[in-house]
């Protein structure tokens, strides 16, 4: 009968009988780190083995070379599982090793563990997909190809373009160093440039003929954080100076350029503040006889958590059980909290779950469901979660302490014990989407609980039109 | 002959026939200071002796209560001699002490010596009088009784309306602690106050809803120190706040003000730099979310400096002599220095003319004439010496290293001393217009010197046409 | 029998006995605004009251002239019922008016209702010793005359000196626009002076001679805008610049002032930012070659709310009933919010609490009891409540939409409405005061409550023992 | 006999004799530009040649791998002549282009002429040798190889090891777009870089944790740009900075660096501005909660210039003339201006010389000698001319209007103009160290005024000893 192939014990089983050749795309994907929007080898290789598997490919989604559908399946519900496989820049690192030693000097590398994530979500819904096709079971499984989450977001270019909105429920996780399923929401977030230009001038001879364009750049961060004190205390602002305008103190700066970040937990608030950051830059130019040019560059939606998805996804999980960490797992990752991580990182990464978990090194149980806070963080699933009903999961694929964004990360991409938590993230995806495939009570309540949580608003894109993916990757070159 | 009557000794007897009267106008004067725009007594108290010498008065010069021409004689040339009787606020005090003894708390006080200023004028302008009269000489005498030198300038106004426009030459002199005729030129200055107006909220509570005019005032000086680096050298920017928006930190400001003057040697260049400090007062509006309102509350033009009636004045300070200062007046002079002068006051005060005099405690001598240098500061005689020929001489009426602006000179206000000083600049300057009155031949290379030094650019007020004395008047109240 | 006396009527009826005689205190303290530390004459008006009574007098509490307590009876418990007396700066206003109209120009004013909250407490207090003494209960009540709320906290040195070790239960209300027993805490504060010493010099002559200790204010607080991205969200920096070194832009500032107040939901969290605040003053001496000297000149506790208490004051309130506004009542209510109220201002004095009431022009009815959030203000009852159960009610004396330390305030200060609200107020208290006495379980359960909330930690005085009311009474001269 | 061979004539000669040769070496140092310190093959380049030509070398000079003296002769008088070979990064271009067109992307390329520069002074050496061999005359030249003019100054290392000590004469050049002889002096400068660091944290998440070491360097920018008003008019103080703490605006910036230049006429007024500077720097440190590092990078004493040797320089000029551009130099310089300069650029060039040369394609003439002002700029040339008698010269080596430091400036520096230029500079410059040999008493009298400019004061090095060229290298690395 359909519902046995789509039971917890079946789907586990279907995940299994291809865990080895997932694991290897993901090692092959650590093997060739690919920045943002420039993923064209990784995409290659998942297309590869997803067509292999006899999905339908749709190239060039919303408008960017690196985003890709991989449907399965005919009729409804449709489920959706979302991956990623863009690098960071700086990280390359050697695998297995105790100290930072980089494969190529300055080269990028998986320090935010996305190889293990495209290749985890494939892996869910190749699983699926077989279990459709052994029950011929109605239904459509999709896998998205999502570009550029380090970089502004692929996810919300895709949203804008719609692939989502025929979507009955969407699946993601993270590769992380607990295992839990995540109730929190997230920051919106905008993220712009600002680009002054003044007037070059010898700093000791013709100051006065300057105009410069770092003064501006200064004066927008003064007036940001004055301002700081009068926008909501849960608001979040921040830059980097990405553009100093040159290294010689004796030049008036005539080009000189800060990015910025503003989060805030509900979208419209954000664009408030935002608002009021490009008059202060504007200020800043005006008070400089500068020009200022604002670029937005980015930008997603809160995350908004669907409870009736998070349930299924935790019972699953329960009764999964935890990633089967052996021996030698536990003894790499003493030796690398003996020597690469700190008490500090170790706090940081469970003080705010569970704080007795610091005892831990790998972590082999569940966290209980969370109470829905709001994480001021920001991901481009919350663009997806607006959309469809969306439950995410993290896995302990890292020794408890591994900061994101590091080399120790890096260094631990490739290895068994990473593997291990890929495969338990297929496992909850996977079982919980088949769960929705069988009873379809799930999905209508967890479309009524994103009715109600929307207020009927519709998912409005953070990216204004008029920027493409195009402009951010001619701008990264 | 005629010319007898016009030699300096006839000015220098005619001078002092009359000088016990004018030294106990000034002393009238030192008793009921009045501010700026305010000195309705003292005007009157002038106008009664000067009618009764037989002066013809206008009133109401330039829109100002306090504002008046004496005038007496018939064809030309006419002579102009300049006067001042301003005070200055919380400098009252005692005569004669050598500590800070206010004689009303908090009241003002004549800091700046104008009580005898206006009375030395008066007194040349009388004697020249009299020697027309005696001789029976063509040519005018007008005394000036010119307001608030210490806000914003009445010569400007006065300037302004034209009532220099028919003089063929001016005088002044002011009270100091050295005896030479000025050769400096001056700056330029604009004075004005930048009203910013935000949002009140409860700092603590709601601080999110406030809009800070207080932080709009601190950007806006933030923005004028980032300016510094790119504006000329010998460009002058100063602020006071002068309204902070309250005392209690806990409610955001929804009110503050500041107070700017911008200074150059140049008119043009001070309204180039004003314009861009107007820019950066716009930039911390924006910035901040409140609103600005710039009012312009003063200026006044750089001194031309006339070397042809320097010299003839230089000439004549020469010949007449220091003033005759007696036991007496040292001995207070001494004491003062030891009790309430420091050794920086005493080099503050003869450093940038000869450092020699620091040995000094009252100046017997004479500087030799300087080489045309420009003083940073500012003086509304900077607008009539750009419509007439004018030369400028200080007198030494208080010890050497007596501060201006301080109850240590408003002390020696009305002391011998004092009086012996003024005597001295009568006749300076009697002596001077009177040999422009004998010999046209100074007033004619005199005003040779002046088109040279505009370069036939005619005069132009730096307080536009739309601010009126009036406006500053009702803000003081 | 001995309950009978103590029981809700009857406290109603002794407080309804009274009420005039307190009504006629609050409008003779209201025709006396005196500032803090200063209420000498206020302080007159109650003694001479409570001491008519029969109460015992302690004059200079805490070493402060205007705090006192008056105690009457014998045994236990001991029931402390607060009061205040002091006004504000700037605030006197006649009577019942709907516009502006200053008593005396600049003169002090009862902008935050203390005239009633000493009349309404000190009527609470005898309405409990007129029950004590018919029915011969034992037990102790005591006024508590708490000076300088609005400048520092009296309270808070009261508290340091011991005077509320030995009360069993306190209770103090706040006249206000609604009816409510309060649950929320508030922030611990600390206030401090920053005192910057430069040097002055003519600012368009020597500027580079100067040290601007007004650039030092400046500087600090820029430094304090840039810490507040690196403070806890939950933290309060403000300030004000009570000193900005003159008026005159033309001399470099030698002398400038700043008050600073840091609040945060914990008096430790508080020392921590404030220690940070004292580290960027030090910074902006250093930057300025000026030196800084810092004065603490107030601090107080946050509030622990006691809900024990404050259920027992939730159901007398309710069984008490609003103030019995009438139609004169209503009809200058309605007035004065046509003409001197905003919508912004009704809806500031409702959102917080419930929306619906800005309909309203006086409330009739009473808020549910709230959920124990922190409101962000601060004040000295927050020192009480550290070492003794305290409970506090706001009941409505004004207009729904008049702001604090307004003259809206002050002009209702003495009206009938405003008397209706304070004898609610004294009922609440009263009763709830009555009950502790007649039910000793309600104290224990106060006081384990108490100790849970504190964790054992002792109450910790936020004014160093080096700092002494004296000090800033010297400094408010 | 002897003289005639060291007559002008002669000189010219022999400069004209060997010219080919150096042009080709300055051919082959632009078509091999090393940075700072790094010149090697630049270095090995000149001894090749200069050995060749019978030089003594000595290496190593002041601890630098890249400095060296060549000297040829016996007896005195010493006369040295002073090269440079330091390109600068970014600038690669090819030459003879009228756009942009770099050689290597990014690569380093001769921006200032310094492959001009050294090949100049080597011919000028060699021409003088060549003289002093072939009149069997009594003294020695010397080549000076000085490296590091663009990065803190090689010079000054080589002064403070005394290299320049037992001169009696020294003679410099820079190619330029103007022929004169420099009179003006220059100012004393110090550089150093201020490293912050601060305590990293995510930016959304925990920004409370963070300690911004870029807020550390914004903050010091403010302090600075504030202590503008308070510094001596005619100092300089300016920075960029050289490292921002990273391009993502999510992290807290941990680590952060600017780099300063501080000026003055007078090296130790530069030292008291630079103290204040550190002060500030320590200010911000400790506003910030971040700990501040000062590194000196390099410092250059201001020029002493030397009249009695430009009059000799400027007198042979006048008589060698101008460079004999031709047709093609005017057509290439013409293009090159009509497409690659602006109007700005070409007033920039000789608006403090000569307005009317903006007319000008080329120089062809020789500015009349100045009047001995301050050029606001700094060279290590200084130092040399607190020890020994120095003169310099600039020659018309490019296109009027060519700003240094560009790609335009680049792709002139093997044409024929950039060579006649060139050749003019060692004519200037040798023959002006013939007159000295021949005529003693321009040597005594260079001396004479030497000592009274220093008034007796030593040579005294900006660096501090404890900094060594060294430190810088490994920096740059």
């Amino acid at each position: 009968m359909e519902n046995d192939l789509l039971s917890l014990d079946e789907i586990i089983r279907r995940v299994d009988a291809k865990a080895a050749d997932y694991c290897a795309l993901s090692d092959r994907i650590w093997t060739m780190p690919e920045l943002a929007f420039e993923e064209h080898r990784s995409v290659a290789e998942h297309i590869a083995m997803l067509e292999h598997e006899g999905f339908r490919i749709t190239r060039n989604v919303g408008g960017m070379a690196t985003a890709f559908v991989a449907e399965y399946g005919e009729g409804s519900p449709t489920i959706g599982i979302l991956g990623e496989y863009d690098a960071l820049p700086g990280l390359a690192q050697v695998s297995g090793a105790i100290e930072h030693k980089p494969s190529i000097e300055g080269g990028p590398g998986h320090g935010c563990g996305h190889n293990l994530l495209g290749s985890g979500s494939a892996l869910a819904a190749v699983a699926l997909k077989d279990a459709l096709v052994a029950g011929g079971i109605k239904g459509k499984v999709r896998y998205y190809g999502c570009p550029a989450e380090e970089a502004g977001g692929g996810k919300a270019y895709m949203a804008r373009a719609g692939a989502f909105n025929d979507l009955d429920a969407a699946f993601c996780w993270h590769p992380a160093v607990l295992n839990e399923v995540l109730t929190e929401s997230s920051n919106a977030a905008i993220g712009a440039r600002f680009c002054f230009t003044g007037r070059a001038a010898h700093a000791a001879v013709d100051p006065h003929l300057g105009r410069s364009a770092l003064d501006a750049v200064e004066l927008m961060n003064v007036g940001v954080n004055y301002m700081r004190e009068h926008m909501p205390s849960n608001a979040r602002v921040h830059y980097a100076i990405t553009n100093a305008g040159g290294e010689a103190p004796n030049v008036v700066q005539a080009y000189a350029e800060s990015t910025y970040s503003v989060r805030s937990p509900d979208l419209t608030d954000a664009e408030h503040v935002f608002a009021r950051v490009k008059k202060i830059a504007e200020g800043a130019a005006l008070m400089t006889e500068t020009s200022v040019n604002v670029q937005i560059i980015g930008g997603c939606s809160n995350v908004l958590p669907n409870q009736a998805l998070q349930d299924v996804m935790y019972e699953n999980m329960r009764r999964i059980g935890p990633p089967a960490f052996d021996g030698a797992d536990y003894e790499f990752a003493q030796e690398l909290r003996n020597k690469a991580l700190t008490n500090d990182d170790v706090l940081a990464s469970v003080a705010a779950k569970d704080i007795s978990l610091r005892d831990k090194i790998l972590h082999d149980g569940l966290l209980p469901l969370g109470g829905g806070q709001v994480d001021m963080g920001s991901t481009d699933v919350g663009d997806v979660s607006w959309i469809v009903p969306t439950s995410q999961c993290f896995t302990a694929c890292f020794a408890i302490g591994t900061p994101f964004h590091t080399w120790q990360l890096v260094t631990q991409g490739n290895l068994p014990a990473a593997h291990k938590g890929m495969i338990l993230a297929a496992k909850a995806m996977a079982t919980t989407a088949a769960d929705c495939l069988r009873n379809p009570e799930i999905i209508l309540r967890a479309k009524a609980e994103l009715r109600k949580h929307t207020g009927g608003r519709p998912y409005r894109c953070p990216i204004p039109p008029e920027v493409t993916p195009g402009d951010l990757r001619a701008k990264a070159t």
